[in-house]
């Protein structure tokens, strides 16, 4: 068996459309949440790409998720919407969520819809993508079930999710692309430190007892990740995470973040046209103006370019569809027995 | 002359008013400014206080601002406002913006306005509270013109201003209020570094080469102040600081924040009536849930309280309401000089 193998997008499409078929999800619905996953392997995020299809499998397996299951639209006015997931596939729920918010933005200039009880819904940046890609300005404030990682600023235990959050606002080329969770480190990057045995810079973790450490294990034993802004300035990102929670979490009616609950996501949509506030041409031209003055900045040593947010995965998009996606053995594998357990045809 | 004075919260509004009132501006216009002013000397933000007060009579003798203007509505839909400040007092602009899309949110549920060219606005957390002491979800994203303070992120040149976001949520007690520059640390704490020869903490501050240094005076040497999230993580700053520059300065209409202009701001402003999306005891019940078990969380050493975001601000109102408002003698002797200038009695 090959090290590493590189598959097409396309490729990975039709596998992964044929798998969510499979698990009895309808076609339209296995094709989102397929779109998503491979996009996401485009982008260069295999963190949340094919690699998820086993463990989203899983999920179906113990009432995390249910796989032929509709949201449902419980309230909704000119301007707001608010959608009860049922835990179908979060990509689903949140696409339609979305879709829900720029038709209401188109009308009448601005909404928000909230998504409660989905099943993990993966990227919160592709959602306002959708939305900017269209020419809206959108943001997406995503609640977390299930696992706590940043604790109150001051604290020492994790009580908060890393809940993320994300704004894309459209301009004359791709959109700009604001991703992020309010912690200084995301926690997949801690836990390969761990299994590589490598030390992480102080300014990340808190140990269980609420001192800086290097050692990326104290997370796993009573420790938590540091909000946005590391030892000096973490009060800004517990207060980010906070909106989230409130936002994302309570505002939708997921319920708040910690433990004990099942693994899901809820929401807070906003979408605005910004052709209600300016001309589309006088604000992209000014865009533009913006986005020279950041590229023609003098650059540190060794900085061969100043990116925009979200210009760096457009790079790493065109890049894949060329080379193929590459995809390391144990996932394969993985992805070669979801395939078996589901008779479905390993063509990739 | 005594090197600090305690002076009431009643007297300095009373006073203030009066100010203003000399240079031009309405009763109300002059009543809003110095409310605005006398709170943040009430909440400890002592440097957006009555030590403007000179600084804002210089600004009205150059033309940044006109103390008679009245900002006008460019543009209005049923959830939307543009709003021209004509260099007015931004804290009075600000205030009517607000007000504006609090009626709309009341209406339709969700409202967006943006306003352009008013003078100094002063604390962006006081227009989000204004909307969430009425029991609305608000956020504001604040251009600045005037001075750029954030290189871009690879880059060695500031070309961002500090960009400040808030977002308030209404509770059962007093809002959630998160304000915060997207820059690692204010300009004024590190002046105030400079001034009293004090060394910063690596994170905070780049010098012209784009180096990391300790150095206060690098920042006035060609220096930039890093992103929120610092040498790790200022990618992220960076990000939301260019949000705030897209969606404040530019889609204001007021465009871009880089020198060269006149000082002033501009704003993106958000409100969203809770109850259109869940029920406000419902919401309140789980909001409080949160906060517990935020405040339950094991502490730091030395750490005798877990606080929300505006807390501590609550606090220190309730304290300077009964202590009184410390002003140095330098501040003291400027608001005197101001008082001869402008003909008001000096009654503080």
């Amino acid at each position: 068996m090959a090290d590493k193998h590189l598959i097409q997008y396309d490729d990975i499409l039709r596998f992964s459309t044929a798998c969510f078929q499979a698990m009895g999800t309808s076609d339209e619905g296995a094709r989102i949440v397929s779109e998503h996953l491979s996009l996401n392997n485009l982008y260069g995020h295999d963190s949340h790409g094919m690699i998820r299809i086993p463990q989203y499998y899983d999920a179906t397996q113990v009432e995390f998720c249910n796989a032929t299951a509709v949201p449902e639209i419980l309230r909704e006015s000119d301007t707001t919407a608010v959608i009860e997931g049922h835990r179908a596939w979060g990509q689903v729920a949140a696409y339609q969520a979305t879709e829900m918010a720029i038709a209401k933005a188109k009308k009448h200039g601005v909404s928000a819809v909230t998504l409660r009880n989905c099943y993990h819904l993966g990227r919160a940046g592709a959602f306002t993508q959708q939305a900017a890609q269209e020419g809206f300005i959108a943001q997406f404030y995503c609640g977390c079930f299930g696992g706590s990682r940043l604790a109150p600023w001051g604290g020492t235990e994790a009580r908060l999710s890393t809940n993320p959050m994300s704004i894309a606002i459209p301009t004359r080329g791709e959109p700009v692309l604001i991703d992020l969770t309010t912690c200084a480190m995301p926690e997949g990057k801690i836990r390969v430190a761990r299994n590589s045995g490598a030390e992480l810079p102080l300014g990340i973790l808190l140990d269980r007892d609420g001192k800086d450490t290097t050692n990326p294990a104290d997370l796993y034993d009573g420790g938590s990740i540091l909000p946005l802004g590391g030892t000096l300035m973490g009060h800004k990102g517990y207060a980010l995470s906070l909106a989230v929670e409130l936002l994302g979490s309570i505002l939708s009616g997921g319920g708040p973040s910690w433990p004990g609950r099942y693994q899901g996501n809820a929401a807070f949509i906003q979408v605005v046209d910004p052709t209600t506030l300016e001309d589309r041409e006088t604000f992209y031209d000014a865009c533009e103006e913006v986005f020279k003055n950041m590229r023609e900045s003098p650059r540190k040593e060794g900085v061969e370019e100043i990116f925009l947010p979200g210009e760096i995965e457009t790079r790493r998009e065109l890049e894949r569809r060329q080379t193929g996606i590459p995809v390391d053995a144990t996932t394969f594998g993985l992805l070669e027995d979801t395939a078996k357990t589901l008779g479905v045809e390993f063509d990739i």
